[in-house]
């Protein structure tokens, strides 16, 4: 029976429908370990910041009125009472005529109401000389100015850096609430795939896949679980499927989804629980096997055993999963505007992506410039392509200095 | 004595002179736990890619040559001596007249040249019927095709994502040499800071540098030792200080580097070894009591203990040292440009760092607003803040309406 295959869009509703439509759950982590890390739940201030009046200057606490009409030849004299150091509590208290010395963040002691700087006043003979009037407040940061009790600093899903945790240290937080990280089974399947750590045997190659997709589970924000090597056998498939989703949110699996004889893949995946397969192949390039199950609210996607395509659906069908399982908000992807170097042809009918690498040319202008992709490159096509432009599907070519849109692979910060 | 301050390009310099021009040392990793790491050294490849010459489709191995006139209606008959399972050294050898059943990914038979795709032949009583010739190499990726043996396929210094991963994969490097990361001491001190974890006395704040630059070490490819906060006494400090250096490769504090009477950080800074303080204070906003001391070859950053100038000074002198000491190549700040939104006043003969949040206008231009810095605000500006617009030491302001560039904190993916 012919069926048409789905569409990228379709697909992508589709999955997107069997996808969990929230962050996974909560954990409480030291805020010392919550860098990169999703809030979980609003954070609220229990306290004020500055929990006090606090000096934001060295010099002396003083009530300000008693400074009007200081100036550089006509000092007001004021009794120093004593000394405010930072990180007490005062015991002293200023009364009319007197004056405190006092630190930068140290608290404004009763009865004072701003600070004179100490480049303002000088001491004489056992009193204050203040050259300089002060106004209410002057010099002071009021309790709350920063933060009120109460208020909500930070909202729930938000990723923290090193800024937001400096705001969360502010509030006292030891510790804080973040979703779970999704953990992510990674497999590759295959006769020929051998796993690392031995000579190749003939005929055999090294596995490339599940290498790469545990790196990229990694970068976006996932826990990966390396499985392994699996021979394409339809029991031991359905076997170590099982385990795989016993033990993680979701499972990735490449090769074996091509049309080959002995692809059990999509019989496997088909045999684990219900709804089973809900996509079956895809009108893109490359990319065009890839497989999707859904079993007991868990996604299986099984990628085309070519590494270039396999990270490249990853990157399109699978990051933005593992992004809303791990809270974070569905992000842009990063792109930037280039020039087209070169005709880049579509696969008509379908959605096609076309491998680019990033050049300046002479006039130092952003060029596109497609890499290969087809069976030759195969590996070094990874390492060459900075992302891809997307053509779509009535489209037939995108021509050489055509502006193009870039999807980037690569982080822009390395 | 009066010193004229450094120059923000001054310091820059000096401290340049006196860090270690390159990477720690390196280690040996897992390539399963390599991603974000950098290359130590060259990775070249031990074997040809593919190792043999393999099948790119699912078909028949033929001799080219004797498919030569094959038509849709005047097939070519061949005589079927086998397969060539995926995986296997093939046993079969394809002799005249023959050709061999093979799937994707398979090494060719000795004998075959090229495969036709199944597509283009036909079983018919035990004859394979060719329908379209095919010339040499057709279908067929030679063994090296991707990468040759002896070629270095990814050079030191480049920092492992997924693709790299993948690269390293398919050359069977199960361990890769990468640069060992730098470890980073962080504390603050201050009477007043007060660790997390209990009841706020009266008078104190909680830590909030240790915290912030904990993260920032993360950040930047560097791993955090976390010390804590200490009063700013000479004994301590120096004591700390002391214990920081030998169990790290650089150490940032914060606080205690004004002018206050209990500032006892630079003391302590010059008291450790040769040749000690090597920066006191640059001309720049905020920031200007940055200390900088080198001892016996570490680095120790003191950094102004308000919590946004602690972290840009970190941004601007301290990431790149961290990333230098980690083996990544200086990496260009992100950059965006953007419309101001109001006057940016600079702190004459100083370079002036403006706090900016990026918001777009009515008409969707990016504008960049300044965030208050001052004492209020110190700690909701560090979540404000999207980035900072750089003022030169001979630069009044910038005005309302001026094309700026702003250097963005936050990286773009989150």
């Amino acid at each position: 029976m012919f069926r048409r295959l789905l569409t990228f869009d379709e697909a992508k509703q589709i999955i997107s429908n069997h996808s969990p439509k929230k962050p996974l759950g909560a954990e409480e982590v030291p805020l010392l370990k919550a860098c990169t890390r999703v809030l979980a739940e609003d954070a609220i201030a229990t306290l004020d910041i500055p929990p006090f009046d606090r000096s934001t200057v060295d010099g002396y606490a003083v009530k300000s009125r008693e400074t009007f009409g200081a100036e550089e030849n006509k000092p007001i004299k004021l009794k120093i009472c004593g000394t405010v150091a930072a990180g007490e509590s005062p015991k002293i208290t200023v009364d009319r005529g007197e004056a405190a010395e006092i630190v930068t963040g140290a608290p404004i002691p009763t009865g004072a109401d701003a600070v004179v700087m100490l480049e303002a006043a000088e001491r004489r003979n056992g009193e204050l000389h203040v050259y300089s009037a002060v106004v209410k407040d002057e010099n002071v940061m009021k309790a709350g100015a920063d933060i009120k009790e109460g208020e909500t600093v930070l909202t729930k899903g938000v990723c923290l850096t090193s800024r937001e945790i400096g705001v969360l240290a502010a509030i006292g937080m030891a510790k804080v609430k973040v979703y779970a990280l999704p953990r992510v089974a990674v497999l590759s399947t295959g006769a020929e795939v051998t796993e690392h750590g031995r000579r190749l045997p003939a005929g055999k190659i090294y596995d490339i896949n599940a290498y790469s997709l545990n790196a990229a589970v990694q970068e976006s924000g996932g826990v990966p679980v390396y499985f392994g090597v699996f021979p394409d056998d339809l029991g031991t498939m359905k076997q170590v499927l099982v385990k795989a989703l016993a033990s993680s949110d979701m499972v990735i699996t490449s090769g074996g989804v091509s049309v080959g004889p002995k692809d059990v893949m999509p019989k496997a995946l088909d045999s684990l629980g219900k709804p089973g397969v809900i996509v079956s192949g895809v009108a893109i390039k490359p990319g065009k096997p890839v497989t999707v199950a859904s079993v007991d609210g868990k996604l299986i996607f099984s990628l085309p055993g070519h590494p270039t395509s396999a990270l490249l659906i990853f990157h399109l069908l699978v990051r933005p999963i593992v992004e809303c399982l791990a809270g974070k908000k569905a992000r842009k992807v990063l792109e930037v505007e280039a020039v087209s170097s070169a005709r880049m042809f579509s696969a008509k009918g379908r959605r096609t992506f076309t491998m680019v690498r990033l050049k300046r040319d002479k006039s130092n202008k952003l060029m596109a410039e497609p890499v290969a992709t087809g069976a030759s490159g195969a590996i070094t096509t990874l390492a060459r392509a900075d992302g891809f432009v997307e053509i779509a599907e009535n489209q037939r070519f995108i021509d050489a200095g055509e502006e193009v849109t870039v999807q980037l692979f690569k982080k822009i910060d390395h």
